[in-house]
């Protein structure tokens, strides 16, 4: 299990602990501190910024003074409507397909319309995906579900209120409104996870950022990477009680069922993450009114500890919090992709910056030099 | 320049040296072969096998016989036709599209209408790439061009016959058709190179075949990566006759502007794919009766090995190759891509054979902790 082994023939499978390049945007479980962007905790910024001024970090260096921030706040509400070529590919797609090809699907299609032609257009190409990304998500959903063509305006000018108000047609309720809001910035960065390192290595031949993000929501696409969070709400969803949850919990645990939302590849006690968004599904829980699923979500917690020592990580709670705002759970995985594009952009950023193409080497274990049989002798 | 160097700081940048993973399907500049598929020399498979013949050697690891070859071909033939949905989405992008965000675009719709929903359906899915790439490509080149919807109707049984029939609506020239369907096989593999590992990134995270190979394209479309054939074709167009092209490419020198189609990372002597594409095309120069492109490209590789000891690499003369089939510059790179997708499909159904997430770590050289000042106070 761990990531820091020194055996070389361990290392090369998955790259693990194998140095791919220099980054100033994130720590990850680095000795003190769990999970820092920029050199700032992610509780410090969670407790004290809304998700625009984290995404301006990431993709600056530096947080933002109030003139710079409402600037950067009214660039991205900017930049919320879709071309009608990419609502053409989102009216293409039906209810039944995946939400994260949808993204996929759009992202690549807003690159064919909107080209980053130079690396000097970098910084606005990735203000806009953080405008339309939810757009994209919003309109097909609203489209395929109910046919009603979402207008994607921007009369609030948080992204997480944006979200919630598209998606239920109302204003939100602010403690919605800001729960959403420190979710995205806990999924905003994670170092080189597969989907940024997708991101690095796309953009090192030197192509456009909608390749390098669309590439990157392809990684994250898979069970893995991303859709924890949603595991963990169908699981949640089967039961009643936290009596029923412990019993039927040890059960799976002795048909060595994979439990998802605990533990971590890095993290070795906890997840930093997990103490800010479990106080936010308490708060959400008892402003819903909650009898069951936020209990069930802590009785299996405890179980876990107690009998795996497996902490939840971020997904965890998100499973409840997400479900006390009414999130319907397929877009679980692409509300990831709305706050970690933030992270990945910054990426591409770093990548351009000092770029050599990544072109890794393999070792070979295929057959020896041979001939051709031609194929009337074969 | 050296691939191989020990430095440890070096070999970080672009994991240049760094070992990703096992593969059976290929060796690049192993002693005593250029460039080997599965063990066979590809001088060796240009001469005695078609494109098909490669493909199902890549994604099955042996040649087939005649009664495996003919299943395969229909397979690949019977995947022409495009879903309505892809047709909608190939509709709505415009003339003035990058055709590798095209491909992209379009490639990454297909898996939400024809979803890779197990892994049992991997094979089923790469002969449907090979099949309907080219339409996607041809279809929207087509229709944005010319507003021209194509039939992707299947009367060729070669995937480098249809593509040339259907680029210039009548059949094919016998010798066209076996210089593209040559073309292919050169560009069908070459290991662990950047798109490759952009495909093998996404899929370790138990991604779908799609988004794969969606990233993956999006790589190739790099200037580091694919696309030095056009930049080699825009360079030869501009002169007139081999003395006009030696006196303007010294110029170049003098001025180190980048010559493309010459030298290359791994191969430091010759690229072994140079010699059979070289020959393809002083065919088919003297088919078209031509006396100058051909020529012009002989002087530039004398030149370039004169001035420079740069070799030509597999690019160079596929520009004037394809020049002489009439094939436009802008459909190179996606050419490429109609290959290259039995190399990707390979290492993805590789890597999920063995798999382990693709994870390395980063070299942290940002900030220090430090604490979030709020906004109030900035």
């Amino acid at each position: 299990m761990s990531d820091t082994t020194t055996n070389p023939v361990a290392n090369t499978a998955g790259l693990r602990g194998a140095t791919a390049g220099d980054t100033a945007l994130c720590t990850v479980g680095a000795s003190g501190s769990g999970l820092t962007y920029r050199g700032y905790e992610v509780t410090d910024l969670a407790e004290h910024c809304n998700f625009e001024e984290v995404a301006y970090l990431l993709l600056n260096g530096e947080l933002p003074d109030r003139k710079q921030l409402d600037a950067f706040v009214a660039a991205i509400s900017n930049g919320t409507e879709l071309p009608a070529a990419v609502i053409r590919v989102l009216e293409a797609l039906p209810a039944s397909t995946n939400p994260m090809d949808v993204l996929r699907t759009a992202c690549a299609a807003l690159g064919c319309i909107e080209t980053e032609n130079s690396f000097a257009e970098q910084y606005t190409a990735s203000i806009r995906l953080l405008g339309c990304l939810p757009s994209m998500l919003l309109y097909w959903y609203h489209y395929s579900h109910n046919g009603k063509r979402l207008l994607c305006e921007n009369d609030n000018p948080s992204i997480a209120g944006r979200f919630l108000q598209w998606l239920h047609g109302r204003q939100p309720d602010p403690d919605h409104q800001r729960c959403l809001d420190i979710s995205l910035i806990l999924y905003a960065e994670h170092e080189f996870n597969a989907s940024t390192f997708t991101a690095r290595v796309i953009c090192s031949t030197l192509s456009d950022l909608h390749s390098s993000v669309a590439g990157a929501i392809g990684a994250l696409r898979g069970p893995l990477h991303g859709g924890a969070n949603e595991a963990a709400c169908d699981m949640l969803a089967q039961w009643n009680s936290p009596e029923q949850a412990e019993s039927e919990l040890l059960s799976m645990l002795q048909r060595k069922d994979k439990v998802m939302g605990f533990g971590h590849a890095v993290y070795k006690t906890s997840d930093p993450r997990n103490a800010v968004i479990k106080s936010w599904s308490k708060k959400l829980a008892a402003l819903a009114g909650d009898s069951s699923l936020y209990s069930i979500s802590e009785r299996v917690e405890e179980v876990m500890w107690r009998e795996k020592k497996l902490f939840a990580n971020a997904d965890f709670y998100h499973a409840s919090a997400y479900t006390f705002m009414h999130i319907p759970t397929k877009l679980f995985t692409p509300i990831f992709v709305c706050s970690r594009v933030a992270g990945w952009c910054a990426h591409v950023f770093e990548q351009r910056n000092n770029n050599r193409i990544i072109r890794p080497s393999a070792n070979y274990i295929g057959p020896e030099l041979r001939s051709v049989t031609p194929i009337a002798m074969r």
